[in-house]
């Protein structure tokens, strides 16, 4: 069995389930390098596992000619310069959601990429969660005929902390850029049609009274797209029941739902109601084989030279929709997805 | 146990829902006159179970003192006269959804109403089906805490007919005014706020390569109220797994879904997956009981002079939102309730 | 549209739904005459309602010659000379289940009414209970393949009065000839062979520290099919939960799982899990549909001249396998069917 | 992190779900050896994924002083010698159910592993997946009550192979003692009471026309507890929609069910029906987590010198209320679990 060499850039939350998922599940990959800009608390944990220390400077595992992919988990605002960077180093890479906040940088990278003959992933993790998968999957067997109606709830069981945006590049955040994105990509994912116009209107509903967090909670999104077709999407950043994460396609042979996954299948019935169990809550309980997927078939398509499953144009895309959400809902109209997307032919 | 009599203006599908629950389910009414501009369909199923028959003329009923109640099925575009004439004549008055298409006209008619100091009550008939009555119970009792959001569908087992649009008043109808109406009174009924903006975009896919439906037929609606909340409200006039009509009401304290009824609780588990029944589909299965209760609710009212539970404001609102969604989908911009709503004060 | 004469004996719980559907819901049919021992407290109700009043006298209604049909709600020891009077009488006979306590008296009604010339109908409602007419359907139609599993539960919200024991008939009644009576015909109406051989064992576990009740509450039971097939039933008095009523046919294609109509379909997402709405409670709300059909067939069956879908056999073989069970929990051992059944061919 | 020493005995199907899961979700574990009297297949499989290769000599690993822990996963006729040979080198002995077909070879292992000090745990997975872990849970946390029936069922997806009769050993095979068994555990693992009685009952429905197989492959099962409360079991070889799993255990404070792990959470609402994945087919789908726990909590019982989970005593149990069972369905009568019991006190 081939195994791939692979450096992490970022150990924070999610960089973290990408390295347990190399160790563990991933036996075509081999970890060698993490790099973060503050190691000191990734290090402690990685100690205590057995697992590769973390190095300050990314740029040394950059430099080392056996690493051939770089999975980038720091901040979003630093994702296309990083990009650029390895692309230059001739690493493949694997990128974390979203792609950059700003579209011309995205641009930028995706020339670099392509310059070099790298792969580019970008990391929409639910397009290989079961649950998704099996709803495109429906589509694709043309068991839901046409598509009329994209329905997508994300709500995360708890608001994001102070600091993601009081933190350098917090003034970008969004939960336009940074939760929507997910139903963004995932409008596209669940459709056949490129997106054309966005309404975006957004509340702080739920820290109402907090004046420091002066941006909206609470976001409703109508798409359209090309063909007619529409999708709505509400998003949540406090679901006190857990982590929301919901989905329909509607069409002409009949309609797909998406529910949560549980802790498990018991169902207590009782003098209070029939109760079942809650939502997963943690990404890696949600999310953690869909983390395993995206990267073990990235690994497949290096060592096969195939195409990746979600490209570049996939996250640049979803970049552009989102900061047309943010536009739509600070300037309170209609935007066209014209209006932002580059001059760029892909 | 006291009768109260009554007539039914217009004995088309859901007069006839009313005469039979009147006849059979409400012991506290007693059904005298039907009238249809067209008598004869009516009559002959009419006859066969030894109902009423109707008359040609509904001014006969009108003058008849023993009557104390109209109930109004005609067609939309004549409900404001029909108030308006039954409220001269003293009668109270059960009108079904929506209560006109003209506001000018609904307000004249609330007017009338007032002046003749009779009982108005409209036929928002889900708002008195067990499944959404048990939302806002949970919403009353503070289970879902402040609301956020509400999500509304709205499908149709199968589109209208053609002669839906080229009967005389057609030209009124639109899936917003006939459809929607009641996702519009039950986003009311969910929430504590009223809608201040709208903005509703639609698409005509059903029948897509019929030139003589130049209508849309699938529509998506956002809502915003007064404190910052939202509603998202999706319809289909054509669903082919049913008549699917569900509702969620998103708070700080948890979310209330509400699923379909269904015609039975026997599921089969076989190679082919596990298989529920399907939605039940004609209006009287679904919400037989719901017609019932609200005739059931308005006599009560009457009997012991106490306040109806959906208002001719109710009526207003929920046209007043449909027209501007219907403004908003054909100019594409978010309307302002304000922009429509009549400068009265209810 | 014809009607039907009919008269109720017994005019308790059980005789109360009849009537009520007779005279709201089942147009075909005419309630004439009331019976009941102690017609007071029934009086009190039906005066209030206008329905007609009892009689004590049974046999007033049996000299009727305008009388057609007469339906038995009177306690169950005396079911089978009523039978035998009413079909001297020359009416058609409804009679609630179990047809007796006393298999002797069984025979020597099915004879009187085979030398009468009329019909009887036994009032296993549950066979016309939406749900488990299904799963017979879904056996019908093939979907389940030949039956090797039938497994039913019925679960009652409150156990039954003292009253139910120490009144005259007590001594007979026990769970399993009025509870799992029930299930040993829905048992046999879900699967296409005769029960064969009964294993049964209950426990008084639900008032174990009361004395003066003394037989079981909770059983369990097995039974053998003469192909070799398997029933299980759970019984028990008391489910704080609700009215449960649940039943499984699995078999060489797959299996049919009846769960319980519940109170609506609105669910609760809190922090304290997901919470459904509970069983139906009253057998009213839970079966009442049910109780109509029946009386609906059996008095379409009289005008058409049609065979019953419940018959005098149905009856006796559910009441031999009651006393078989009883047998097999006195004795320990499993008892064979053909130990208790009448040398009589039907 | 202390890595115990690791050799598996046996390495068919359930041999390498405890393989991998040693070497890729037990980073407490360290697999040194594996044996298998036929290795070549298993080395095939090994071979590829870089594990360790079998030797057919199990004593090999035994004499290794190194060795800490053997799973055995060999035939259940060799269960009992394997463990008293294991236990007589000092090694801590994990071993698949059942404990063995012999009940006094049982008793003679279990007094050898006393003598020996070391600690054995046996194989009931079940009791760690999440599902029958939650069930447990509201039993322990009172929801539940008092138990008054449990109800279990399991269903293969396949019958096993002609093989499965014809090898050496096949004689004592059979569906009570090598699929109910884990029913039969789970039985007690959902009460807090001990069997008393057994009453089994089975038939021959799958293969009712191969003259080879003679045993049931379909049967129901009642026991007894002390308690007066009750279990109902029924097991197939052949459910065509999947492996077939379900539990409920009711008592005075309501009922848990236990419902089936499905491959995925999306559901298709078309013309058919609302159509809903199938249950998980193979045991490493379905099981593979709740092998994973019984290995890491029995190392982890080793590392901290703790009690194990599921006893000698409970696979003693196990197999005495199975041969209880086929005793009972041979000779068609309620069996004492006394008549079976050995006369040693644990």
């Amino acid at each position: 069995m081939r195994k791939t060499t692979i450096g992490v850039i970022g150990a924070g939350a999610v960089g973290k389930v990408h390295i347990e998922n190399i160790i563990s599940a991933i036996p075509t990959a081999h970890l060698k390098h993490v790099a973060d800009a503050f190691p000191d608390h990734y290090n402690e944990w990685a100690r205590d596992l057995g697992y590769p220390l973390a190095e300050k400077d990314h740029s040394i595992m950059l430099k080392d000619p056996e690493l051939e992919v770089v999975i980038i988990c720091a901040p979003a605002a630093l994702h296309g310069d990083l990009i650029i960077e390895a692309a230059k180093h001739g690493k493949h890479i694997f990128c974390e959601k979203p792609f950059d906040y700003n579209i011309d940088k995205i641009v930028e990278a995706m020339k670099e990429v392509e310059k070099a003959g790298v792969k580019l992933q970008l990391g929409f993790n639910r397009r290989f969660d079961k649950n998704f998968a099996k709803a495109r999957n429906y589509i694709d067997s043309g068991e839901v005929g046409d598509v009329h109606i994209v329905k997508l709830t994300s709500r995360d069981p708890i608001p994001p902390a102070i600091e993601y945006f009081t933190a350098p590049g917090g003034e970008h955040c969004s939960i336009y850029t940074d939760t929507t994105i997910h139903d963004f990509d995932m409008a596209r994912f669940l459709n056949n049609s490129e997106v054309v116009e966005v309404f975006a209107t957004g509340s702080k509903l739920i820290n109402k009274d907090n004046p420091i967090i002066t941006r909206a909670d609470t976001i409703a999104v109508i798409l359209r797209f090309e063909d007619g077709s529409m999708a709505l999407i509400d998003n949540s950043w406090q679901a006190v029941y857990g982590y929301d994460q919901r989905a329909e396609v509607f069409g002409t042979n009949g309609t797909v739902t998406v529910e949560n996954d549980v802790f498990s299948q018991a169902v207590l019935h009782s003098a209070k109601g029939i109760i079942g169990e809650k939502p997963l809550v943690t990404i890696k309980d949600r999310y953690g084989d869909a983390y395993a997927t995206e990267i073990r078939e990235f690994i497949s398509a290096i060592q096969n030279d195939t195409t990746v499953k979600i490209t570049g144009k996939d996250g640049l895309y979803a970049t552009v929709i989102a900061e047309a959400a943010k536009l739509s809902a600070a300037e309170n109209r209609i935007v066209k997805i014209s209006e932002l997307l580059p001059k760029i032919t892909y």
